[in-house]
């Protein structure tokens, strides 16, 4: 992508998921710049209700994969950082200081994920521009409850999402974005209609990717690739009464 | 704070939440940049499962202030960017490609809900680096009936996070954080000791603003502060009632 000078922050603009990674391990004063970056990210009340649990034991991260579906990338990136919503350690000095919390129902835990999402941001922004490679494990709810039990994570803490991070050993294209009127609503809400609706999603339909896409997973059309065979129904409903199992364990719905 | 030169990302490091602006309009083309970045973000498979509403009308602008708990930068700020968790555009797309989808689900939400900050904290990057300031507006999801019904968010919709813009007139100092091992976790969760907490957070409790924060309140100590005044068990078991109910009423449990 041509960067016009109105985009200030490269990193953003130039973002692109790395999944291969060189050996080269991530010096310790540049982790530590990504992780400061984590901590002082906005967050509610200044309560940091978030944590990061960094794995880079091979015994650990072999662990872990399964739960991540075994992408390779999770043994192969040189660390993981696991962000957390994060209310034992807030519990247990609020309970030290005779201070009656309120914090084991699911607005905390929303709260709690919202803070670790926006810590897990700025640790990427800091690392890509460190020159390392970054990508999201959207796993890591699917399989909260293994990745609890794997890591030691106690009554009060979930696992919200999860990077792995590396030195990119692959230099992948942009991927591609709907146009902005998908996304963007001025004012209110403006609701598409049918025609809005095929106008938006015409280009992305049309790439070589998406047909390819398409032809491989012998389907119709790209949508039927994204609900029978990326992101079905069935799984969907199975990792979401997971999900709520866990926040119930984890004593988040009171 | 001294930049120390391993930090990167300038404007993570120098990061305050500002809620006084100026009148100066903010220039079409920055707030261009500033969308463009949130359309940038990670984001799950691709789908883009989330919108983002940009307020400036002053008269919605006064309709969402008592949303926000009538905080004043909600109507001073030149705009507001509500990020949601959204499933109509894709839901809609689906339908009319004959594809049968299964997102009304929890797990469904919580993929949103992290695909929307993840894009918001984008936007504030991205708009800080153009001198802009932001706060975010924690009360986003305890009056997200409220926003749902003031920004006609339709069902699949549902408002996660909000940030006020514009020109800073404030210059705040920077805010305290705990010491980084209170959220740093190497290889599993190293759980605390009732000696650790004291330790983490006794630099926090000897602030002057956190002892003139307890006298004000007539409390006893700062987590007093927290769990009595500001984030009380009676307030977070009302909003996590009228979220959860939300998440009923906009398609999020079957």
């Amino acid at each position: 992508m041509l960067l016009k000078k109105r985009f200030m922050v490269k990193e953003i603009f130039e973002h692109r998921s790395i999944r291969k990674y060189t050996d080269k391990p991530i010096p310790d004063e540049v982790m530590n710049s990504i992780l400061d970056a984590a901590i002082r990210a906005s967050n509610t009340g200044n309560m940091q209700i978030y944590s990061v649990v960094v794995t880079k034991d091979k015994n650990i991260k072999e662990k872990l994969a399964p739960a991540h579906f075994n992408q390779p990338m999770v043994v192969n990136a040189p660390a993981i950082l696991t962000f957390c919503a994060d209310f034992n350690r807030f519990r247990k000095w609020c309970e030290q200081r005779n201070a009656k919390w309120g914090f084991d129902n699911f607005l905390s835990f929303i709260t709690g994920a919202i803070d670790a999402t926006i810590a897990a941001q700025n640790a990427c922004i800091e690392a890509e521009s460190h020159g390392l490679g970054i990508c999201y494990l959207g796993t890591t709810t699917y399989n909260a409850d293994k990745i609890i039990e794997i890591l030691d994570l106690p009554v009060g803490v979930i696992p919200i999402t999860a990077i792995t991070i590396g030195y990119p050993a692959e230099q992948p294209k942009l991927t591609d974005r709907l146009p902005s009127k998908a996304v963007v609503h001025y004012e209110k809400y403006n609701n598409f209609s049918s025609q809005d609706i095929d106008k938006i999603y015409a280009e992305k339909e049309s790439l070589p990717e998406s047909q390819q896409f398409v032809k491989e997973n012998k389907k119709e059309n790209l949508a039927q690739v994204f609900t029978e065979v990326r992101y079905t129904k069935e799984n969907n409903e199975h990792f979401s009464k997971v999900f709520l199992d866990i926040l119930e364990k984890q004593g988040f719905l009171f």
